[in-house]
């Protein structure tokens, strides 16, 4: 794989202008990466608010009519939709249109890029950012920046396909991202360990706090600087596509969970048997891990997210 | 309890100059509730970086010393250490003496204070603020501001002690706190949900990352982003604070993580099943009590923290 200089499309087709498709539409727009933004989108109201945002250039009334003339089309829609998509795509797509999706879950998105003809070129892609709002309103242009995005190409050995790789990683390096490659496998693998269980531990804290008897809501809320908050950012996401997430990314997510689970078990075991060696010594471990976070970037070292910082009070938006 | 106005201490001595003991100290003296701050620490070099920024006014070369004259006593040590230094207070401390502190966990404080003559005024306190920091440097003035501190006062019936109470509440609320009052075994209860738990799923997410065969340790910084590095911030806490956390609220954490895992076993089967309806029922709680912690002021609706604000690149620190 070279690096490429910076691609151009004439004209890009975003399907599900959310979060993802709004910033990357807003990316590709202040890198001047495109000539027309079309967008494409169930709701109605979704695509009407993303052109008053002069997020998209124009909306197509149909999946078909919208792809029909785009040279790169960005799937981003919960990750459940995607047979659907693909099929839209498998007839009307022109010949040689460079197509990419932004779902936490691969696996199920190369078995439905595998039934495109081989005059398409989908590059399925995962772009390792987000937050945890939703809507093209919540779209920003620099929602990739330092981020990594991971490509898991088809089995697909054609010089055009390669190509096509090479020009999705040069798409995703020119709005930002660093880019890696590995097979969608081993992608679902790595990414329910650093997301999916993260999530489904933050919807299960919220989960069991919900209908406790002896503590009340009221008291939760109020006391959630003890650290609840931090678990209510990534719970807060969309539950759309995390309910995909999970559907689709069953079998590794059982496993991580298991790993996590003998983890719990053994602290509780821990702290039941009053062994402060053993739970200091697993305690250590997160001021390591986070230490090498910040280091790489993915975090900064300001403490106490969630509100303004030390010196610097009322700079935060609201 | 009325509201009384702000009090003032003409001296006070703070055992233990870490994140919370600097804070109070740094917030004593902005609002000028104090004349005079003595230090107390273990660690020397903690207090000598104390005075060198200011903090302290002046050290003790011992606990006894260092408490014999102050008006205004704060333990702000781990809770492992009360009934030490409770013992240390019990002759040395002076007549009609204030003593707070600032554990987490106040069912072990209630039984070490409970212990000490009734010439001395024990308001147990839990200032529910902090960051994952530690140490002098770390403290800040505003660390209280807009949070709650619960005061869990003891089973003592004499006016004295209630003008005490009264007298610590107004002393929270001038250092800018809401405050709470309840008894030591509901404030166990509640904060085994709304920070111990937390604190332990974080540092059990940590512990099941960190020796995956499958999944690198670089791969998982990488990819942290995606959700995993939201629990790091609280699982770089300091270790021995947390290890005498839930050697002292041991029944309330094991009560609480009960629920965590029927809830985490449901989440489990409905992913096994392929039960999306479950799934999204249960996602959707995140957003509704996210909401009401906004709204609260225990957090800000900024999204994504951990990276630079849309359209504020560059305004946090560092």
């Amino acid at each position: 794989m070279t690096n490429q200089p910076s691609p151009h499309f004439a004209s890009t087709a975003i399907i599900g202008v959310g979060l993802i498709g709004a910033s990357l539409a807003l990316a590709l727009r202040d890198r001047k990466l495109t000539d027309k933004i079309i967008g494409i989108d169930q709701d109605k109201g979704v695509l009407e608010r993303a052109a008053a945002l002069n997020i998209i250039d124009d909306t197509a009334s149909s999946l078909e009519q919208g792809v029909s003339g785009a040279d790169l089309i960005l799937i981003a829609a919960p990750v459940g939709a995607i047979g659907e998509i693909v099929a839209g795509l498998r007839d009307h797509a022109r010949d040689g249109a460079i197509i990419i999706d932004a779902g936490s879950v691969k696996g199920a998105v190369a078995t439905a890029a595998a039934t495109l003809p081989e005059r398409l070129f989908f590059v399925p892609s995962h772009p390792v950012s987000g937050t945890e709002q939703s809507g093209p309103e919540a779209g920003f242009a620099s929602l990739f920046e330092e981020r990594w995005c991971i490509l898991t190409p088809l089995n697909r050995t054609d010089d055009a396909y390669r190509g096509a790789v090479d020009t999705v990683a040069a798409l995703w390096r020119a709005v930002g991202a660093q880019v890696d490659i590995m097979d969608a496998e081993h992608h679902d693998l790595a990414l329910a360990v650093t997301s999916h269980l993260p999530h489904l531990i933050a919807f299960t804290l919220i989960g069991a706090a919900d209908d406790l008897e002896s503590v009340t809501e009221a008291e939760i809320i109020k006391y959630s600087a003890g650290g609840f908050r931090d678990f209510t950012r990534i719970a807060a996401s969309d539950p759309v596509m995390w309910r995909d997430v999970f559907l689709h990314n069953r079998e590794a997510v059982i496993e991580a969970l298991g790993r996590f689970t003998e983890e719990l078990i053994a602290l509780q075991r821990a702290i039941r048997w009053g062994d402060g060696k053993a739970l200091h010594a697993a305690f250590e471990r997160g001021q390591v891990l986070r230490q090498a976070i910040v280091e790489a970037g993915q975090e900064t070292a300001s403490p106490n997210f969630g509100r303004d910082q030390k010196g610097d009070e009322g700079s935060e938006q609201n």
